[in-house]
């Protein structure tokens, strides 16, 4: 069985894979992502050791990042609040340490598509991934593609009504009443402390699952998905999931007549849990060699 | 050249027109939507006079209506608050009467296409057809082929920030706040009296347009569409799609560099005026001679 390369390269930690091409893990290793350089080193360290048995190697990045394979930016990361990583151009960065043509896409779309092949979007004819964590954005998959190539759509911006309880600022600085204002990890800790601090009873979760919902109901009443996966840290915080198909549920309210069981159907948590970016980035390797 | 039936099959009025491949309509007629029965029959009546010289029908209906060319149902109108439509299959009642075999989809998803061939999306890969009239509903295009085939999106029910001086309880029975609820025809003459009657200066149309620019956002981050076209009655006032412009760029204030000139060329209206309906019908009948 041929051997592929995967990283998941995120805003705080690189995980680096040699994965077969039905998704077994052989080999596997987490950098923090704090110096650019000194990741890209350990991460270079990383597959030197296991180049003789790769046939290609995929990331699946943090962004905002180039992911238009015709640009000469191709593989970059661009402007960032993340110091020291604006214009760090990933693809030429492994490309000439390794000698291999890796192939980038977004931490998202690499998730998404770990869930299609492996995960709880097998057999879907259209899904996306929403990652919830220290930024919030999606992935989606229809029609036999991405969408929004040769860029990527910027779905954390959407804007949502308040919670009536909700008087929190946000905290994007360029829109007050995102997503990603509203219900990333930041925010939800700038106004309850640490989320794993939070019982499953804590209003937070009320205000938290109210915008994921909204979420989900604008994916679903926009490009109608088969699944909408709900990744990233904050969906491991325990009964989210359950509270977000119920608030969904209410807010579409009998509309479409979608049942409880579809809901669950629609709305779920990746299958291959952490692993779903780096995994998704094995798969743009395979994808890539055929 | 060849020729073709279309017709557009509104809430309010059936249009039916012949033309060629290249959009030249050759014959056209109106007929008031009431009474299911009778205006199939007139219909049947302009077609059967040019049967002799159309190649195809096609049919851009308003909904819900099955558009599933697998299902037993297509070209069937669903529950409808249209009172005497809902069941109404209108493939069955035009391929029996005419001996042809016509091709049915959304009223939307048919103006877009129409829009794609003939209008101001000549050219692009993927799109949004809004209209806002009686009711508001979307078609998107991306990757190659209608969002949410074999059904539609609902995109009329995506859930809105209410604007600040309006406390309207909108008009949908189902959802409070969402943008067909708020910023349908309906909508606006049940808080503001006629829509004719307002001036560009009228504060309706400051609400109005705050409403339809979330929109534009939401469709913009989430799909990031090449063009978003704003169809419908509603769209003829004066002055409206500036406003919708405007609004949009405050909302994303800056957000994905995006500059006035590129809104500009995001959002239009419909090249085809008030035939993109009818003639995105006649693009449906001219593909599946293809």
């Amino acid at each position: 069985m041929k051997k592929f390369g995967g990283i998941d390269a995120g805003g705080t930690t690189f995980k680096c894979v040699v994965a077969g091409q039905d998704g077994t893990i052989f080999e596997q290793a987490r950098f923090p992502s704090l110096d650019s350089a000194q990741t890209l080193k350990a991460c270079i360290s990383f597959f030197t050791r296991h180049l003789d048995s790769i046939s290609g190697l995929g990331i699946a990045s943090f962004g905002p990042i180039d992911i238009d394979p015709t640009s000469s930016r191709y593989g970059q990361i661009l402007e960032t609040p993340k110091k020291g990583w604006s214009g760090v151009n990933l693809k030429s960065g492994f490309d000439n340490a390794l000698g291999v043509n890796c192939v980038v896409n977004t931490d998202v779309n690499g998730a998404l598509l770990g869930e299609m092949q492996w995960g709880r979007a097998q057999g879907v004819n259209s899904a996306a991934y929403v990652t919830i964590g220290t930024g919030i954005g999606a992935g989606i998959f229809l029609n036999g593609g991405f969408v929004g190539a040769p860029t990527h759509p910027e779905f954390g911006h959407i804007r949502l009504e308040r919670h009536q309880h909700d008087d929190f600022e946000g905290i994007c600085s360029i829109h007050r009443n995102c997503l990603e204002g509203l219900a990333s990890a930041p925010a939800l800790s700038a106004r309850f402390g640490p989320t794993k601090d939070m019982d499953i009873n804590h209003k937070g979760w009320e205000i938290e699952s109210w915008y994921l919902a909204q979420a989900c109901l604008s994916l679903y009443l926009t490009i109608r998905p088969d699944r909408i996966i709900l990744g990233g840290g904050i969906m491991l915080a325990n009964g989210l999931l359950d509270k977000v198909r119920n608030e969904t549920e209410k807010l579409l309210n009998g509309y479409t007549d979608m049942k409880s069981s579809e809901i669950e159907q629609l709305i779920v948590t990746p299958g291959l849990g952490d692993n779903a970016g780096v995994l998704g980035a094995v798969c743009l390797a395979i994808q890539a060699q055929r």
